[in-house]
């Protein structure tokens, strides 16, 4: 895997995209490195730095052009394409992806949700059937499915992404509790609900400090 | 604010907390830094550098106590004291936060819901009666809130948080895709949770690159 742009700016790209899209709502068409900077928290070098980086150069006494820059952010993150998702556990982070309705899901589709439990099976969730666990490896082989989100204990988390892997799955949104351990041929991304909220207890704990 | 850790270690810190807790609980009770550095992906100096930072010193040819370091970040995050949280919103990532069955939440209670919608009030959810937003100020004079919850939509998080700053909430852990304008004398920690997907489309996008 060419690591051709620093991780730091990947991890940023989000935040410019969403910022891009609120100024475009908005009807900002065209923003400077500094106007930029103000609304994102970063300094005016840095934005250049990291849009440079990326093959975006300012025009000197225009900044840049907000619908070009987020189309071109969008297709390097590869949102401009739709991307079908699979969750593994109807459990209530199961609820919270499917039903997208507190956040944007815009091209993420999730297109089955599978579950152990006799009980929740045949349940229906963001308009899908909960199917049971012993139809995933057909579901797999017969659909095209780019990324799975594991909505799973921590304990069985591990498992089930080696059974997915098997499967050719290359892609996993982990909310386990755990780090996921994948080959290099594959790549999640942890969402620790529980770390942030003990950054912000530490946050807390230090405010009068 | 005396900043006196750098953020980039804070943010660290629920992660050695992690790991501190998964070793504990296997028994591991001492450990190098060279050990742990390979447990959490940093360089043994990497480690020695952030622990030495929070004033945890490792000794020669011993390394670090497991539990001691473990209650040493627990109360640098301020963890190891009870946080009382309120939920702004019953949809669905207020019930993944309220039911903490898929994520430990160890120390941070729920002790209220509120949501506007006639059909949710009065209902029940992790034990608690979803509570009408009329009911929020009289609750918050009258009980100790350390931490809120906006699971509510982009259109009227600010407004709310506004709201609950006036009452004296101090800190917020913000899930709608905004950031929110804060004085300085509270916190918020943002999960945009479309973020991390988008970091993941982009990595699955490049993996073969």
């Amino acid at each position: 895997m060419r690591n051709y742009i620093a991780d730091p700016v990947v991890k940023r790209l989000p935040a410019y995209y969403r910022h891009l899209r609120a100024l475009e709502k908005m009807g900002i068409l065209q923003i400077s490195s500094q106007d930029l900077g103000a609304v994102m928290d970063l300094t005016p070098s840095q934005i250049r730095q990291d849009l440079n980086r990326i093959g975006a150069e300012g025009r000197q006494g225009y900044g840049y052009a907000v619908p070009d820059l987020r189309e071109h952010i969008a297709h390097l993150m590869g949102v401009d394409r739709p991307h079908r998702m699979i969750i593994l556990g109807a459990g209530n982070i199961g609820h919270a992806v499917s039903l997208s309705s507190s956040f944007p899901l815009e091209g993420f589709e999730t297109v089955a949700i599978f579950d152990t439990d006799a009980g929740k099976v045949g349940k229906t969730l963001a308009g899908l059937p909960i199917r049971d666990i012993s139809e995933l490896d057909a579901f797999v082989k017969s659909e095209t499915v780019d990324i799975a989100v594991i909505a799973l204990p921590a304990d069985v988390a591990q498992d089930m992404t080696d059974r997915l892997l098997a499967l050719g799955v290359k892609a996993f949104w982990n909310f386990a509790p755990v780090d996921l351990h994948l080959p290099a041929d594959a790549v999640s991304l942890n969402v620790h609900l529980t770390d942030g909220l003990e950054v912000l207890s530490y946050q807390l704990t230090h405010l009068n400090d």
